[in-house]
């Protein structure tokens, strides 16, 4: 067995988190319920969706989550600005039984996703609501990052193969094991990964490094002790030296592959004009009777180099896509945030909560959120609606724009679905998550169900998305009254 | 105890380094050695110079690696593009007894290094050079961008401390607490991470978010009840509603804590115009007697940020830095490379190796490397040199530019120390990490050190660096014959 999965536990979060703890449990209010939503509010990588994906990894987490002896003693042994305890005993051993009793829901992995959407909605004792948060948003907010980056370079290659490639410049082991794991569910053929192999069950791939063509005396007799010692996973680098010289070496060891009964894979392009040199390849591949040997391109790709490449005419078959892709590059970071949206006094009612901003639309959503989503009969989606699930929608649905406050009505006639499914009731895991393949299946079933225009790369037309009315109204009250209140 | 420091195994690595592996075993060449070194081609952010970081890391991935019989079963299960197994079970079996036999040596972490400058060699079996590949680059490449760019911060804050702010939006659990670590080296003077507090002694910092403040009925009470709750840890995140509103009940609370023998610590300011809304906040707290208390910063800072705000006179006291410090932003890797330089048949010498490119600054060094450092006699250093081991240095020293082959003839008379010490010999352990604060401290005394027109953020000039003369003739001897031979 390798090592645990992940290495998130009670710790993974930030002081402030465990200071607010004991500040709710020392003020009597720590069982007062409250209700967060992870949401955000721009797509990653200036495009027109996302990729929702951490869920399973959150799942694990959220099992599993207990404070250790060896934490409560770390805590102990934090001091405040007097030289004095931070933490006194008896909050401490309320930390040391703490287990989560909260309500979950949160949307699938696969699922496309729009800003202000919430992604998971926590409601329970507000002590423990505040203890997740902070693992929560790290979860979600990378693996739905890179879920997403995978996806656009996987539209990016049409219907090319891309493998992942990314785990030297990943960011640490776990980053790199992560991210091949959200690459794969945002529609990866597989990685090169082998941890990632087997915790997940991806397909791995991989033949040989320059330094193999550089050990031996030449690139011929590198070849053919590669083609010797793993006849059957033969994919030969051919750009050590010269790319085209390579190709021409790798031909006649296929040749002689296959006289031993064995077929050549491919070879790999690693750097200079690879348009150019795929297209020479193909040629001479062809010409020389290996017309299914794939070509697979690698070297600092992306989803704008790949269609770029395309456009040139590259006869690539396979991509490998490392840093940019295990990286997501050039964002880096899903900006997710942790919102409260309510609160409620054992006995009592909800009470709605907001936080203002200078800029109007980052302003919070109070209540409760699901997100329903509107189908045309050809199972294409068309708009979601974020409604307070106390405030029924009424039909016809009308939602409002957060930013330009435009109002649309969606048809009565359409199939509708909420997005956001029950995960825990009272602490209790009642949802399992589906096996990898599936939420692979998924995401790629969601691409193909999207209105094509939010799937362009560049300028994508953003989908149709607005607060249902009833909440629009909820949260102008909410803004009208705290503006006068502070 | 919390999970292990990192997830990292024998399986950390791609899957090409073991079909190597196993090329090299059937072609009867696995135990003939290689020296292979990590280097990197430019220092990350635009910036003059990268802070070595992850040599701990690396060596507690290198004393337990090994592979489990889940991992050799793994393995086993591979097939190639016959359906038949993709490794035999003889090489298996020698996987299951391999332990790492090899010498390495490395750069202590918070070492200052530059371009083309071996990090670590590695010199053994090339079937253990191999599997070791993929996890030492992926452990350097990450804990150095990150360290550089803690250091970058730490630079534009002049004496001001910076803390590390960013787990949830760093690339998973694992990359939030390896930031964490290489931030401290990097000059940070603690994090808001608990479990990195837990694991690496990291001095932990926090007190409460916007949620605390939304909890309440209004700010006056939010603050008033965390004052009674946690006085001796008195921040206050001011900006909920009006940040200067909420300077002003602060100093309420404040004055009422003094009154209990207690000080309020500071006010963080999160959002609006902060340059501004500092020179007010520090006015109002200085009129009301409270000049000790800090004004803290946050939200989405970089060193760009930074040093713009202090020239606009902000009144910043302590800067909390989150996402783009914990993922390197905007890079968010470090290109480093893992190159062979030679290899040797059992018995004979060392034959040297080099990698071409169509970019002569990309074409590899050849042999066994190590960097001399000269310093002048304030101990300021001014020049390395990169050399190879079984040539000795001539003195005077003349060092050629790899870009320009323009020669550099260092003064005789300098003080002068190699950079990579031994870290393993034959696989044992021969050095003893320094603690974490010692490995900073180092970065701190190197970065007072170096030229401080490397230091600049923008257009820093160049560290004078280059290949010592005779390792720049056996270059050129290289590739001359490897441009005939292939």
């Amino acid at each position: 067995m390798t090592s645990s999965r992940h290495s998130s536990s009670a710790l993974t979060t930030d002081l402030y988190e465990v200071t607010m703890a004991c500040g709710y449990w020392k003020a009597g209010v720590s069982d007062h319920e409250a209700a967060f939503h992870v949401t955000f509010r721009e797509n990653p990588f200036g495009g027109g969706f996302t990729v929702a994906c951490g869920l399973a990894t959150a799942i694990d987490f959220l099992r599993t989550f207990h404070f250790t002896e060896t934490q409560i003693d770390y805590l102990a042994s934090q001091n405040g600005n007097d030289g004095r305890r931070l933490f006194d005993s008896s909050f401490l051993d309320h930390l040391r039984s703490l287990r989560p009793t909260c309500d979950i829901d949160a949307i699938p992995e696969g699922t496309l996703v729009f800003p202000n959407e919430p992604l998971i909605r926590v409601c329970g004792p507000i002590i423990q609501c505040q203890l997740l948060e902070t693992a929560l948003l790290n979860i979600l907010n990378f693996e739905s990052l890179i879920a997403t980056k995978a996806a656009r370079v996987c539209v990016a290659a049409s219907n090319d193969p891309v493998i992942e490639f990314g785990l030297r410049r990943a960011q640490g082991v776990d980053g790199g094991l992560t991210a091949a794991r959200a690459a794969y569910i945002g529609g990866c053929a597989g990685t090169s990964n082998l941890q990632a192999g087997e915790r997940f069950g991806i397909p791995v791939s991989g033949t040989q490094a320059h330094s193999w063509i550089m050990f031996f005396e030449n690139e011929s007799e590198a070849f053919h002790e590669y083609a010797n010692a793993m006849p059957n996973n033969c994919v030969f680098l051919v750009d050590t030296y010269t790319s085209l010289e390579g190709v021409r070496r790798a031909i006649n060891v296929a040749r002689q592959l296959r006289k031993e009964g064995q077929e050549m894979i491919g070879v790999r392009l690693d750097s200079g004009d690879r348009v150019a040199l795929s297209i020479d390849a193909r040629r001479m591949l062809d010409e020389a009777g290996f017309t299914n040997a794939k070509l697979v391109c690698s070297g600092d790709l992306d989803e704008h180099i790949v269609v770029q490449m395309k456009e040139r005419g590259a006869k690539i078959d396979i991509w490998g896509v490392g840093t940019k892709l295990t990286t997501g590059q050039p964002d880096g970071a899903l900006g997710g945030i942790y919102k409260l949206g309510a609160v409620r006094r054992p006995g009592a009612r909800w009470e709605y909560r907001i936080k203002l901003s200078d800029e109007p639309e980052k302003t919070s959503c109070p209540g409760l959120l699901q997100v329903r989503r509107f189908y045309q009969p050809d199972g294409r989606f068309v708009a979601d609606a974020i409604y307070e699930i106390d405030h029924a929608i009424s039909y016809p649905c009308i939602i409002v724009d957060l930013q330009t406050e435009e109002e649309t009505e969606i048809p009565s006639k359409m199939e509708d679905s909420d997005l956001l499914v029950p995960i825990f009731r009272g602490g209790e895991p009642v949802y399992q998550p589906p096996k990898i393949e599936v939420s692979r299946e998924h995401a790629r079933k969601q691409l193909n169900c999207a209105p094509p225009e939010i799937l362009r790369l560049k300028d994508p037309k953003g989908y149709k998305i607005g607060l249902e009315k009833s909440l629009h109204h909820l949260r102008s009250i909410l803004i009208a009254r705290q503006g006068t209140m502070q």
